[in-house]
């Protein structure tokens, strides 16, 4: 019998919240390279909210994964075996390999990591969402010294790295996070000016005053990662030119796009659209696999000051792959403070 | 005793849509132009739905009319005394003289107008509205050819520049409008693709299914100077990449910008945002005051499709200064097909 690897598939598609019943770890006999392929055992697997969306049937920018397939995830791990010139055993590496203790996949798909930081970086603060923040900031944000934004989960790997480059930019920077635990991490470990506890605002005009309080010259960048509460909050706050970059709505995530009422009630579309027009707002979506070809100038900019501790990351890791549901649904309802991760123990290596 | 001059005064603010109570005419003595400064007659007043904005007292993009005071809006009339060398009695001139008969203003603040066309188009298709339809368009929309464009009030000075405009440039042009005799206009008068009668649908989501119709590649560009139904209707129909620019939403001026619900319900401020992230949107406000300076390029492209009837306009016309609330109150309710004026008739010239 081949050696055995683990994988958590989708059982079946999510009704709102995500529960246990939707996933299912399976094992499978761990595959074979072919020609130019490489096998990998994972280290660490990353939990991202756009996770979520992948769980639908619905439009969205990517397609679905089927129901009995893998979950999809970024990943990075160690080469185990390699044909491919390129890459050898020992080399550490980054890949899409999913929710999985192993796998194969060609060569050019991998990016080989340095040692100079640890790989789980790779994951966060100098991956995906380290990039999303920092390409949404510089080129929709369009940053100016003495400005004021405004960022959700201001402890996650995006939110952090959009306060601290902005506060290396000359801006004020005021987070939005669920606790005071998050708030005071925001304050004390990311640097940021201030931070709003939304889970003590009863609602969105609540919100809107202590951010107001923060903020008496009004917020020119909204960064949007968050949606629901926070977004109208902020709305109103907005100075003309303001700008909102748009890279995740993690709070409507779980309502396929259609689901429940704004915290203001009905009137916040006719609200939002009004304020795009009086204050000459720009919003822009984007979707950062767009736009991989920025991350080596993301990581020329940022790599040296992870390395020395100008800017911080914070780590949340769950242990073995049984648990990536949990710890995903957690993410999902904010349980964690930092990066999401797994650290991935297969049962036979 | 001198000459008298007639004006309309905003009496009291509105509450939801003006009525005849918001406004009162009143007679004054006609001024004397001081040093600098000419006396105009007014031939024709513009009608613009920003004007209710002015009515209200919330934070706008400008100040609001002051109780008592005379309604803003841009006219065109012919100079009757100057103070200023630059114009003669009998030059034709354009400027905000507000809805009166008579104005005087600092010959700096009046546009000298050309006699190759008529002089009600400085109000329309070749002022204001004509510009806003234009910079939108080339500066936000960034129309390619082959693309699909929704805009709404098809046959209105704002709606059918941008549809003929981008006609020219190689687009798929759908516009939406109330009743059958307009859309047949938007087809027949101003060369779109196809017109859907919002009227005839009942919710958003009927409108949705007849602009998708018509658009079975998508939308590309959704110029936005209406909101409601027609933004309720065409927000799931955006292609990636898609651009909406922003410069009106007639349809949420008689709520202060906070009232009515959405046609779909509270789901549309998530569906709205959630498409503007998965489809990589570019939404951007704009207030045309902010760009005035683009006027000579606009006039140097357009000025001359005017006068060799490329480009088609289409003005109604309500007959004396006292009709001009009631005219108000119909464009607000979409009673108009083209640019509303009014034609200025003083009682004592």
């Amino acid at each position: 019998m081949a050696d055995e690897m683990q994988k958590v598939v989708l059982a079946e598609r999510p009704q709102g919240a995500p529960t246990d019943a939707n996933f299912r770890l399976e094992s499978a006999p761990i595959p074979e390279p072919a020609d130019g392929e490489v096998l990998v055992k994972v280290q660490y697997l990353s939990l991202d909210p756009y996770m979520r969306g992948r769980m639908d049937d619905a439009k969205s920018y990517a397609a679905p994964v089927p129901i009995g397939g893998t979950m999809e995830g970024g990943t990075v791990g160690e080469v185990i075996a390699s044909n491919h010139p390129r890459l050898q055993p020992g080399d550490k590496v980054m890949g899409m390999l999913g929710w999985a203790t192993h796998g194969v996949v060609p060569a050019n798909q991998l990016r080989k990591l340095p040692d100079t930081v640890p790989i789980s970086t790779a994951l966060g603060v100098l991956g995906m969402p380290g990039l999303t923040g920092w390409y949404g900031l510089t080129v929709h944000g369009r940053p100016e010294p003495g400005e004021t934004l405004v960022v959700g989960a201001a402890t996650g790997p995006v939110g952090s790295m959009v306060g601290q480059l902005a506060k290396a930019r000359g801006l004020k920077v005021i987070g939005v996070a669920g606790g005071p635990e998050k708030c005071a991490l925001a304050v004390d470990t990311f640097g940021f000016d201030a931070c709003i506890d939304h889970r003590a605002a009863e609602d969105a005009r609540a919100l809107r005053h202590a951010i107001a309080a923060k903020a008496p010259n009004g917020v020119d960048i909204y960064f949007e990662n968050v949606g629901g509460k926070t977004l109208e909050a902020v709305i109103p706050l907005m100075n003309p030119h303001g700008r909102i970059p748009v890279c995740g709505m993690i709070s409507y995530y779980d309502m396929g796009g259609l689901g429940m009422g704004a915290a203001e009630g009905p009137n916040m579309l006719p609200r939002l659209w009004r304020t795009i027009l009086v204050q000459k707002l720009s919003v822009n979506g984007y979707i950062i696999s767009d736009h991989f070809d920025r991350l080596p100038d993301f990581l020329r900019e940022v790599a040296p000051k992870v390395a020395d501790d100008t800017i911080a990351y914070l780590e949340d890791v769950a242990d073995g792959l049984e648990n990536a549901p949990h710890a995903f649904m957690g993410l999902l309802k904010g349980k964690n403070r930092g990066k999401q991760l797994v650290r991935v123990t297969p049962a036979i290596a």
